[in-house]
């Protein structure tokens, strides 16, 4: 799949941003510049077990004002593992809770010589607020429900790794769309690249205003599911949600679960995605989630090595 | 006392386990494989600064769904002094308390590339669940009530390092057996390897089934301590009771603490042991703990070098 | 500024000690050794990557019994620029919690092959305490209201570096004069190398008892003000006052907070310190936080240099 054929010692020459702030902005053949350098960084990496040495003396820092497991060590393991030192901040803790604006906790945070910020912040447009004040790399790790950039290339990557192109393909993101940072990035990147996207849900989590960027908007998804490559299920954010948005999780179960009687009426090669923690019997019954067609642990290698390369794409520019 | 020259390149020709789950299933030859390469280890680390790089490119990944400090951490600087990178998972914070399975939870660490999981949880057992379901290698760092191998393990090679063997010696384990991991990863190593074991505290928290183990039973310290070689003072687990098992924590140390008066009637090299962190006063009385027979901070300095060891074995077997 | 040619690799003869405990204890020669050292550190890591690696093989553990980021990051970062491996303990989910002492759980952590703990605590000679019992280095990170050396050093050092020498200049320190283990620092600091320190603030945190040690002592900011060359804000810890020692933030911030007018009744180059984090309105306001006085982040900057000339030189002394 990977055009290019480098060995990590030359920004290619399309990239040239210091940050990564969503996928909104970012050109066609940006995302496929991203896209190539992870099949390279995945290559390098499954073989053989050295430290890919591109970040050697550089130091990133995790500034997680939201809870985050996988997403904070997925970015911390990419660093270290392109021979970068990394550094934890989390706002438990922290100096945030003594009264500090978000903008001088980073300013002090790069202050210490650091060269990256991956910043995770339930404000939207806050990786963009650190962009503007800081010298340093930003990179966002999920503004809100804004966009989560990494999450979409991992997605994306993992449709082009089993399919070899984006072009012509029906992706459906079913679910929780309207507080979903994953559904803004998979749009902006899946549109670009050439793919056919489809939200689908509830109507209190499915605007029609999608529309008016040429996303497909579907309430019901066994009327959608023939035409589908690729469904993205993704997670019921409990946590986020203030009202109720259906009557009960067995009824959202029973119309937008994938299930082993969905998966028969669905294309035989259709993909199940889920960007994960997946609640079992939610949004994906165990057998699904197992299954041949699952690709969920799939995005998660992928989303080291999509990580990889942002840390390297922006540090290299950064540098030059 | 090491048997093994090894030069930590090859792994020894007894050991074929790619996981560490608990010491009933091991024989006597694999348990002395580990002691022998814990002691090459301390060796090879007292003496100079350098790293022993074997298990460089490699990653470990704690996952540890109860509060721990020193197995954690000890686990963690076992990993990184044989070169491999480690990642931190803990309960708190992470994407369990959005509903995950721990298996799911597992198998996302390990597409990350994650080479070993150290797990830590209070559901016994759970370590054999993940072992069934990874690939990668998987070490128990506790699991509830039933087995905490590596604490059985520096606990038996402290007491070899000062005795040269446990053959004929008698070991007794005082104090709180139900609910504890450590006494039931001491008794299977120590019998394999020779030791008489005597389990020593209140009827409430000593079972007579440990008779059928060939284990002997005793309820009166005084009663045994002149035969003792070690005594191993197990924590009062206050936190594990919902019953109180005694009638006052007073009463308790007039019974079963170690104490100037009680050493006085002991042989003249009993050895004072305890897994920590220790509560002065109540097993165990400052005096003692800091006197000549105590050896509680070589099983910390131990634990290290046992870490060291089960590390270098299970991912060597692993890579075979 | 700096005297020292060194290559990190012999320790000065002047530096003898194996703990930094307190600045009172330290003569000027010692203070100035480890303001040149941290001079030779920002000038070798300011302008290349490389890692200097005069620690490797060594392992730096932060005990930390109250909340910290930015002082624990930066003795994490600074002991793993100079090659050292890290260990982070913390009060919350470790073995405190189980009533172990604080000697205890660093004798555990020091048997862990522990070369330098690094303690910050509330009470004020816990790092003294830890010194006379562990055999390893012991550098204090806060202890109470007593002393935070690290903290009084990188002020004296971005002092020295914008005027060249602490001789004759007049520095205030202004705020909570009481609770503030930095101004303690400070002031015996900044003593020691020649500057007139004044303190400043309300009654109620100001004791008359520091003219006994040679310090002036002032309640008014706008009498001392076109006197000083250097103003260093201390945080108004609302988190240490058990009584509210002034009417309300509004009143002290109309009497002793930084703003546009006061600069410009100040010296020309007057420079404007503040430990941080920084409340915004409190005592400082944001055109002054952000102009050109400000050398708040030098300070940050400069604690990454102090702490790495700090480890350098404790441990150094430590092995030979």
């Amino acid at each position: 799949m990977s055009v290019a054929t480098t060995d990590f010692r030359e920004i290619p020459a399309v990239w040239t941003r210091r940050h990564l702030l969503d996928l909104e902005s970012l050109s066609a053949e940006e995302l496929t510049c991203i896209l190539d350098a992870a099949e390279d960084f995945r290559a390098a990496t499954d073989n053989c077990r050295h430290k890919i040495q591109v970040l050697t003396g550089r130091t990133v820092a995790n500034l997680f004002f939201e809870n985050s497991t996988r997403t904070r060590n997925s970015f911390s393991l990419a660093a270290r593992r392109l021979g970068a030192d990394t550094i934890e901040f989390s706002s438990s803790g922290s100096s945030v809770s003594k009264g500090e604006t978000v903008i001088d906790t980073a300013k002090t945070i790069e202050a210490m010589n650091i060269d990256a910020v991956v910043i995770r912040h339930r404000t939207p447009g806050t990786p963009l607020l650190l962009a503007k004040n800081l010298q340093c790399t930003v990179i966002s790790g999920g503004d809100g429900p804004h966009e989560h950039p990494t999450q979409g290339l991992l997605d994306i990557l993992t449709i082009r790794q089993r399919r070899g192109s984006l072009e012509g393909l029906t992706v459906a993101l079913v679910g929780d769309i309207a507080h979903s940072r994953t559904a803004r990035s998979n749009i902006w990147g899946l549109k670009k690249l050439g793919a056919h996207v489809i939200v689908c849900g509830p109507a209190t989590l499915v605007s029609r205003h999608w529309e008016e960027f040429g996303v497909e908007v579907a309430y019901n998804l066994d009327e959608i599911l023939p035409r589908c490559d690729v469904l993205n299920l993704l997670r019921i954010q409990f946590e986020r949600q203030h009202t109720r948005p259906f009557p009960s999780v067995r009824e959202y179960a029973l119309l937008y679960a994938m299930n082993r009687e969905r998966i028969e009426r669905a294309k035989d090669d259709i993909l199940i995605m889920a960007p994960g923690p997946i609640n079992r019997g939610v949004e994906i019954t165990p057998d699904v989630a197992d299954g041949p067609h699952s690709v969920i642990l799939e995005q998660v290698t992928n989303g080291l090595a999509i990580r990889m390369a942002v840390l390297w794409l922006t540090l290299g520019a950064g540098r030059s």
